[in-house]
């Protein structure tokens, strides 16, 4: 049984060779996701399938998965901790949904839209709270201490984009770090658990932290760019959310930076506007295409993955080590 | 310097004398939560400071820096571990308060209302995690399984208790299970991660698991029913909150059992209006007053106290146990 399903955007060879690859154990983690949810409220299985089951992607579970291979590990451990890792992000994403209005996510409504913001929260709470249910079952401090820290920076990255919406004076730095923070390290844990169970040298789990860290930033840069410039119906999300909620993502950065005195007044003018409209939209599509905004974005995530692919320099060439690059190369694809 | 200060209703002398008892454990609790909560974004120190600074009781950390003393515990780890259990209670107030849509705690604006629902959401993930973090610096996994077991019921309870609301169907065991969870988990765990770090017997632990749960049992009972027979400035919070929200406590489950088919249908009505009137409120009251709703509940709080203060009857009679049944009096005479 195959359980993961793709998004439209997401038809490439490189991905599904990928999941192929994992489908076994990706079926057990499957089934400890749901072993976890069931026996509960209604109200907790309902929600949380609804936004497990959405044709999410799995990437980092995935992540925790491949690297376990990549370093030879053989036992079962990898499995609950990969649905540790699912856990956390769902529960993120249920706050996020929350914190964003959003409406839409892979396509479907949103958890908060369909049950209420009460629940999202709640529920949100229990994946979090259960994530660390599952860490102590397994009994690995050094786990708890990965995922711990994971979970503090992502609220930590959350607070600060927070603080940044709407305000021009964020930076590309300050952008950086918050995604470091609310995207990196969980995708840097989800690998870095993995090395932590495995009989490796400590420079190789240092790369498998860095490897998740770097594509963690690519991938985010990646998505916020297809905030602007792809489609709904590729995307899964509502595009121009990110813009709506006065986001300071990478794309708007980079367009407030390049726009001269008039373009800067506008754009001020539309994120202060109580609503904001389409052709409000419209009219910073515009100014981005004239700034070379969406190639200058994807280069830069290039340039993130690039570093990701070296950071696996440590490890040898092998089968597992090509899987993993040819991931990288499919999470690029996405937009260019 | 004292930092706990209190609500009107606490002016009683078992309160100060316990709180003096343990001022200089406490004041240590309260640098270490100042420590955690500092070198991070503004937001989340003003927003925590406000909630945690705000005059709370501390009756959590409290219970564990006392039960650390009842152990005959010379270390200094509970002092982390109260923090840790203060940490996560607050993580659950400001979600709490975002969920209830409630405007003041202890006489001051909740954060929700200061700083809005999204860093209330944020600052609560913040926390949690947090606790995680100093959690596994302390290194015992037992701690983690206590308090991650606690964290899961919290969320469960929480999640029972959302769809339990406007839902007459709603028994007295239904709510003995919520408050179960949301509650009496908490201030179990804080007495039994202070036996955990203790040389004492399996019984005695139990003993202090036990105590704690009644406990929590019983100030739930009394919290709910302040929330229709005290005034705000007594209780700190606004009153006919709970009533409000359709939150199906104790006071208004009896009074609904105990109605005659006219009266259970106006509640059933006001229950299910838009907006809930001070007309509707007042109706309640005189209603729980008819059916002595007030004396039976806190019968029932009653009840619960003493099995809490019998669970202690493993340890021998000291100053420390005479101590926290001294608190465990006060804690019921908030209304009687």
């Amino acid at each position: 049984m195959k359980i993961v399903s793709l998004n439209s955007n997401f038809n490439n060879n490189q991905y599904y060779d990928f999941v192929d690859w994992l489908q076994d154990d990706l079926n057990l983690v499957n089934k400890i996701i749901f072993e976890n949810l069931t026996n509960n409220s209604k109200l907790i299985s309902d929600l949380s399938s609804h936004i497990i089951n959405s044709r999410g992607k799995r990437i980092r579970p995935l992540l925790t998965l491949a690297c376990a291979k990549l370093c030879g590990y053989s036992g079962s451990r990898h499995i609950n901790l990969a649905s540790v890792i699912e856990f956390i992000h769902t529960a993120t994403l249920l706050h996020d949904d929350v914190v964003d209005n959003s409406k839409k996510r892979r396509g479907k409504d949103t958890a908060n839209y369909i049950w209420g913001n009460k629940s999202s929260i709640l529920v949100g709470d229990f994946l979090l709270s259960k994530a660390f249910r599952i860490l102590t079952k397994d009994g690995s401090l050094k786990c708890i201490e990965i995922i711990s820290k994971a979970s503090e920076k992502i609220s930590f990255g959350e607070v600060k984009q927070l603080m940044s919406v709407k305000n021009f004076e964020t930076s590309e730095s300050d952008y950086m770090s918050i995604i470091d923070f609310k995207t990196a390290e969980l995708f840097s844990a989800a690998c870095q658990i993995s090395s932590e169970i495995s009989e490796i040298t400590d420079i190789k789990k240092k790369s498998l932290r860095e490897f998740g860290k770097f594509l963690g930033i690519a991938f985010q840069i990646v998505d916020d760019t297809l905030d602007y410039f792809s489609n709904e119906k590729q995307s899964g999300k509502e595009v121009g959310n990110d813009f709506k909620e006065g986001k300071m993502s990478l794309p708007l950065i980079l367009s407030y930076k390049r726009s001269d005195p008039r373009e800067k007044k506008f754009l001020q003018y539309i994120l202060k506007k109580e609503k904001i409209i389409v052709s409000d939209f419209l009219w910073t599509q515009e100014l981005m295409k004239k700034y070379n905004i969406k190639e200058d974005c994807m280069n830069k995530a290039k340039h993130f993955s690039i570093m990701a692919k070296d950071s696996l320099g440590t490890f040898p060439n092998s089968f597992e080590k090509n899987k993993i690059l040819n991931l990288t190369d499919f999470l690029m694809s996405r937009v260019s």
